[in-house]
């Protein structure tokens, strides 16, 4: 009976894979893909295994995944090391609550080898602090397209003090910036938009919840960091987000708390 | 001039650092790092470079963030390679938003290199899904003991689809738990604390908000994810979790969405 390892991908760049990533990956007998998951990646995996592709396509799943968690388990009966790779962390919007479950009741061995959040790998290319302590005291990871409907969005009164990341925002930059107009955040709020973050097509967008909707649409995946820490290369909108801090004394930035 | 890498070097244990991250450390010639970076980790850098500990030691600070700041420019005149280490990922709770500013006025050559935050290392130690579709559409990463007034906590009307995680929790927990039920989370709610994730050290305590006030306080760093998802060990409480969303039909669980 072999063993499932649940691996995070990473954002694309392969050299932000981790050590234990890259070894798992290097003796694995098969891995089970998303389509996340870049060509650099699977690059890395062991020429000696095989290598399916369970992700979706233009929207239509290649598999269910009730029949992913059975190829899981029925893998483990003639394959010492069997990986379940996928983009980003395993363990943020990447279904693995299924997958362990299914593990669990089949008794299956498992071990989670965590990955670099696509949301991580965006706000490094962008080169901005999620939780800059001057403008931000956390982070809120949510996504756009899981839950269409307008009042199934969970955000609450989303804090100004609170970076927003959206993951798999809708390509109807329009409606998002509503969303999240009405959700409390201001016009006026800077964003930007991260295709492709740290792979080789990766394009930045910085922009404002106002503007948003006249964007270039930028293609998946890509995420959309929205909060006053955008505003960070932005000195002349900086300024305006920096001066509600309390730090804010004549220009000069000091730490709020 | 060289050039300076922020590097996050994950949770604790040493294979959980970026390819990047470890090509980077062997190629220092200076590593200044805090004090939650591993010994483990610490073992990957350049045996050539010299490492300086600018972290907190209870509570004191050993330098303050100006000093750092201004030690990342100066070191790069007389160095190629500096490294500016933190635990778990640089943007996220790891003041990196000062030094970006400092290394960006001062024009010096930086690069950002993304690590695993603390809280995917703790969600893959205890084997949770942070984001289990069935019970969970988002999360917030936040702090307990950056802003100690009461009512500076940006939680706003916490939805019990969220999955919440503390990090830097109090090691007041009878605090912590009332603060959260007073954000509007439910007593029985399920929390785990995980101490030491993914090192040696590791601890980790499957508890409630209403039992977190009597469990045994454990060592920093650590960290506190509350919600739902918490309960996945758990069969009896999850019963009762996944009872309200909709998809649960006689004992069978099914996608929300």
């Amino acid at each position: 009976m072999g063993k499932v390892f649940l691996v995070g991908a990473g954002p694309g760049d392969p050299e932000l894979l981790t050590l234990k990533a890259a070894r798992v990956l290097a003796a694995a007998n098969i891995v089970l893909h998303d389509s996340l998951v870049s060509a650099e990646v699977l690059a890395e995996v062991s020429p000696a295994a095989k290598i399916v592709d369970v992700g979706k396509r233009c929207g239509r799943k290649l598999l269910t995944q009730d029949e992913i968690n059975s190829l899981l388990v029925s893998y483990t009966v003639t394959n010492e090391v069997v990986v379940r790779l996928k983009g980003g962390d395993p363990l943020v919007f990447g279904r693995a609550g299924e997958e362990l479950q299914a593990l669990r009741e089949a008794k299956v061995d498992f071990e989670i080898v965590p990955g670099i959040t696509a949301a991580l790998g965006a706000a490094a290319a962008a080169g901005i602090s999620l939780t800059d302590r001057r403008l931000a005291s956390q982070i809120l990871f949510s996504t756009f397209t899981r839950r269409p409907e307008a009042n199934a969005l969970e955000w609450g009164a989303l804090s100004p003090a609170t970076t927003l990341v959206l993951y798999m925002p809708s390509l109807d930059y329009a409606e998002v910036a509503l969303r999240v107009q009405e959700a409390g955040l201001p016009a006026d709020l800077p964003c930007v938009v991260v295709s492709g973050a740290t792979g080789p097509q990766q394009q930045i967008r910085w922009t404002s919840l106002a503007n948003l909707p006249h964007e270039e649409k930028l293609p998946a995946p890509a995420l959309l960091i929205i909060g006053r820490v955008a505003a960070q290369r932005f000195q002349e909108l900086a300024a305006k987000y920096w001066a509600e801090t309390e730090g804010f004394v004549d220009g000069a930035v000091r730490p709020v708390s």
